[in-house]
C-alpha cells in the first residue's frame, strides 16, 4: 500500500485487481510499525502506544442500555430539516442522511419524515382499521387481528415525490442529504392487503380504494384496486420491530415503489368505491402543473433515480489516489439493471458495479473503482431498470414538464469536484 | 372471516389456501361495522367510533427527533439480563427478544450482547489497528484508512457459542428470549480481510492469526489463516449506520458463522503467527469438557439451530382457530435447506416454508400455518443445512457430549402448548 502525498496508508488499486493478494513485492512504500505507531498516542510522542482509557477500565455492563443507541461519536449522523422550506414544522419533511448510510437498509431512527399534520402517536390497543364501501362485508380490525394473518417480509424503499423537488428551478443546495435525502429503504413486515381483502370480498364495482390516515390530517389517497391487489401490504413491522412513530405506528399501508405519501401512515380506513375520491393531496398536492397550465394527477410510480453518495458535498476527496466511488439506484417499476457513471459530465461513461442482493422497488448498491489525480471532475450516475427506463437528464424532463412542478424530478445529479477534492452540486445546461 | 369464541375476527385457513381471494361467500360470521365501531371507543358506547386525540390535535413536526426512537408503547421489546447467571455486570451477557423479531434483520437497539470488560466507548478518531507478526509489511490503520477500501455488506447472524447453555443439565429458562436469544442477525458493512492483508502481505510460515479487542479485557482470540482469507470481515457498519458500541464501534472483526466471541469487538490489534495462542479465551473459555474429562478446543462455527417463536412462552395462543406458527432457523456452515415441525413432540413433521431471502449464515424465517383444537402440544422444529446436517435431539448431543458443557447446544427445542394456549419450555427424554 503506497503512502500518499499526507503520509497516509491508501490501498493501491493494481493491488486491489489482482487475484494473488499475497503480492507481496508491489506494495511498496507502506509506513513501518515504529514510525506509525506514534500516531496512534494521543501525546504523538515516539514509543509504545498510549493505552487508552476504555483499555484501562470496566465499560458499562449489559443491562445498562435494553434498547441500544448510536455512539456519541456518530452525533451528526441525523435527519436534518430546511427551515425555510415549509410554514410549519408539523406539515414538513426531514432529509435522511444518505451519504453517510452504508449498506442498503436505511436505519429506522434515520428514516425520512414527511408529515401533514406532525407525528401521530398511537396507543395500538386503541387503534382500528375500518374497511367498508363495496364489500361484501363491512369489518373493522383490531391490531391483534391483523398481526394474527400470515405474514410476510419485503425489503423496499420508499421515497417522497418531492425528492429533488427544489431542482426544477435550478436551486443547487448543498448537501446530498438534501438534494435526494428524502428516500429511505427498510425490511416490512406485515400482511398481503388481498389475504385481509378475501376476508372482507370485494362487491365487483370496486375499482378504488381510498385509504385514510388516523394524523391529524386525516391524510387521504385513492388507489387503484390493481394495485391494492398487487403487492400492497399493511405493514407493522419496519427492520425487525413495530414500525417507528414517524413512520406510521402501529400501521401503514405499504404501496411499493409509489409516492411515498400514498403509502398512508397511522393507517386507520380503507373504503372501496367506483371511482377516485379526487382528495386534497391528489388535486392541490402531489400533482404535477405542466407548462400548458394542466396539472398532470395520479402520477403514482417513481422513476428509476440514482445518486452519487461518495464523493458527494458530505463526503469530498481527501487527497490524490484510488478510491472507490459509491451511490445508490432504484426505481419503482422493478429492479435495478445498470448503473453507469461519468467523471466528465456526462460525455464518458462506465458501467459501475451492482452489489447484491438487488431487490426489487429497494435501494440497490453500485461501486465503481477509480483514480484520481486532483484534476476537476463532473461525476454523475445514470440508472436503469428491468423495463429499460433510462434515468433523464434535468434538459430532458425540464423540455417534457417545464419549471412548474415540484414532484417526480427523477433526473441525473451531477457533482463538481474541484482541484481541493471539496464537492459542488452543479446543473449542467 | 369466522368470529371466534371470543368474539374477535380470526384468519380462515379455507380462505387463506385459495387461489380466488375475493371468495365472498365461504367467510361467514363477520362482525358487522356498526356492531364492531363500540370497540374502537374508548368508552364502549355504540354509535360512531369516539375520535381520539391523535386525530384531534397536531403531533410533534419533524426535527423533533433527529434520531428515531421506538414507539413508548413498545417498551417491554427490550433486551433482558439475568441477575442469577453471572458474577457482575461487567462479565455478562443481555438477550435478543427473538420471540417479537420480525422479517430477519435484529435491530441493533436489541442486539445481544456479551461483554468480557463491559462496553468499551472508542473515540474512533484515537483507534488504531495494528498488524504485525508473520508479515511482509507492519501497518497500522486508522478508521479512516480503513474506511477507504473497497467496502460490501452482507446479511450474517452473530451467536454466542453459549446460546441454550444453560439447558445442558436440564434448565428449563421461560422465554426463548432466554433460551434461545444470545443470536442475533445484521446488515454488516465493511471490507473483506483479505484485501486489507493484500496490503501487508502475508509470510509464508503465517497460519495462525491472533484478533484482539480494545476492550479492558483485551479479548483475544486465535483464528486458523484458512478463516482469515475466506469471508472474515473488518467491519464497522450495521444495520446502514456506524456499529453500535455494544457491538465493537468503530470496529469488529466479522468471522460468518463462527462463535460470537472469535468476531473480536473494538478490534486493535491482528497478529500472524505459525501456530495457536491459547490464550484465556480458548482454554479456560470457549471449550467444550467432554464426559471422559477432556475439552474439545477449537470448535468454532455453530452448528444448524432453529427456534419456535410463535407460539412460545412469551406468544401463547389466544383463544382456538387458525395461526401461522412462525420461527427461525440458521447455520454457521451455509444456508438453511429445510425445516420441519412436529407438533406431536417428534413422532410427526411437516415440512415447513422458508421465506425469502435466505442468506447463508444468516437467520432465515420459516412459517407453518396450522389450526389448534385447544388439544395440547410438543411443538419442536428441526433445521437442516445445505451441508446436510440435521439439528439433533438434546438425547443424542448428551450422548455425544455429556453434560459438563455451557457451550454449543443446538439441540430442538420442546414447547409445551397448554389447553389454555400458555406454552411452556419443556425437555423430552
Amino acid at each position: 500500500m503506497p503512502a500518499d502525498d499526507r503520509g497516509r496508508n491508501r490501498p493501491d488499486e493494481n493491488q486491489l485487481g489482482r487475484r494473488r493478494f499475497l503480492a507481496a513485492g508491489a506494495a511498496a512504500g507502506a509506513a513501518a510499525l515504529a514510525a506509525r505507531t506514534a500516531q496512534a498516542t494521543t501525546d504523538n510522542k515516539a514509543g509504545p502506544p498510549a493505552v487508552p482509557d476504555w483499555t484501562k477500565q470496566l465499560g458499562p455492563g449489559v443491562g445498562d442500555r435494553p434498547y441500544g443507541t448510536p455512539s456519541p461519536f456518530e452525533k451528526n449522523v441525523v435527519r436534518r430539516t430546511v427551515d425555510w422550506l415549509t410554514a410549519s414544522k408539523e406539515s414538513s419533511v426531514s432529509f435522511t442522511p444518505i451519504a453517510e448510510q452504508m449498506g442498503i437498509i436505511t436505519p429506522s431512527g434515520l428514516h425520512f419524515e414527511r408529515h401533514h399534520a406532525g407525528r401521530a402517536e398511537i396507543d395500538p390497543k386503541q387503534h382500528r382499521l375500518v374497511v367498508h364501501g363495496l364489500v361484501e362485508r363491512e369489518m373493522v380490525f383490531t391490531m391483534e387481528d391483523i398481526r394474527r394473518f400470515p405474514a410476510i417480509s419485503v425489503v423496499r424503499f420508499i421515497e417522497c415525490p418531492a425528492n429533488g423537488g427544489m431542482e426544477w428551478r435550478g436551486a443547487q443546495l448543498e448537501r446530498c442529504q438534501y438534494v435526494r435525502g428524502m428516500i429511505s429503504c427498510s425490511e416490512w413486515t406485515g400482511v398481503p392487503l388481498r389475504t385481509v381483502l378475501r376476508e372482507t370480498g370485494l362487491k365487483p364495482a370496486a375499482k378504488w380504494m381510498l385509504a385514510e390516515g388516523a394524523d391529524a390530517a386525516a391524510m387521504t389517497r385513492s388507489v387503484p384496486i390493481e394495485k391494492a391487489l398487487d403487492d400492497a401490504m399493511l405493514c407493522y413491522g419496519q427492520n425487525g420491530e413495530a414500525i417507528r412513530p414517524e413512520q406510521g405506528y402501529p400501521l401503514r399501508l405499504l404501496l411499493p415503489g409509489w409516492e411515498g405519501n400514498m403509502s398512508v401512515k397511522w393507517l386507520r380506513r380503507l373504503e372501496f368505491g367506483d371511482q377516485p375520491w379526487h382528495t386534497r393531496e391528489e388535486t392541490s398536492k402531489y400533482t404535477d402543473l405542466m407548462p400548458d397550465g394542466k396539472a398532470r394527477q395520479f402520477t403514482w410510480f417513481m422513476e428509476a433515480n440514482s445518486v452519487v453518495t461518495f464523493p458527494s458535498p458530505e463526503r469530498p476527496f481527501d487527497g490524490k489516489g484510488f478510491y472507490e466511488m459509491s451511490g445508490f439506484a432504484w426505481s419503482g417499476l422493478g429492479r435495478v439493471k445498470r448503473v453507469d457513471v461519468s467523471l466528465d459530465g456526462g460525455r464518458n461513461w462506465q458501467t459501475a458495479r451492482l452489489h447484491d442482493p438487488v431487490h426489487a422497488k429497494a435501494l440497490t448498491r453500485w461501486t465503481m473503482p477509480m483514480r484520481w489525480n486532483g484534476e476537476p471532475l463532473l461525476v454523475m450516475s445514470r440508472a436503469q431498470d428491468e423495463t429499460g427506463y433510462v434515468q433523464p437528464s434535468i434538459a430532458e424532463l425540464r423540455k417534457v414538464r417545464g419549471t412548474n412542478s415540484i414532484y417526480h424530478n427523477n433526473s441525473m445529479l451531477t457533482w463538481h469536484v474541484k482541484p481541493g477534492g471539496e464537492v459542488e452540486n452543479v446543473q449542467l445546461k
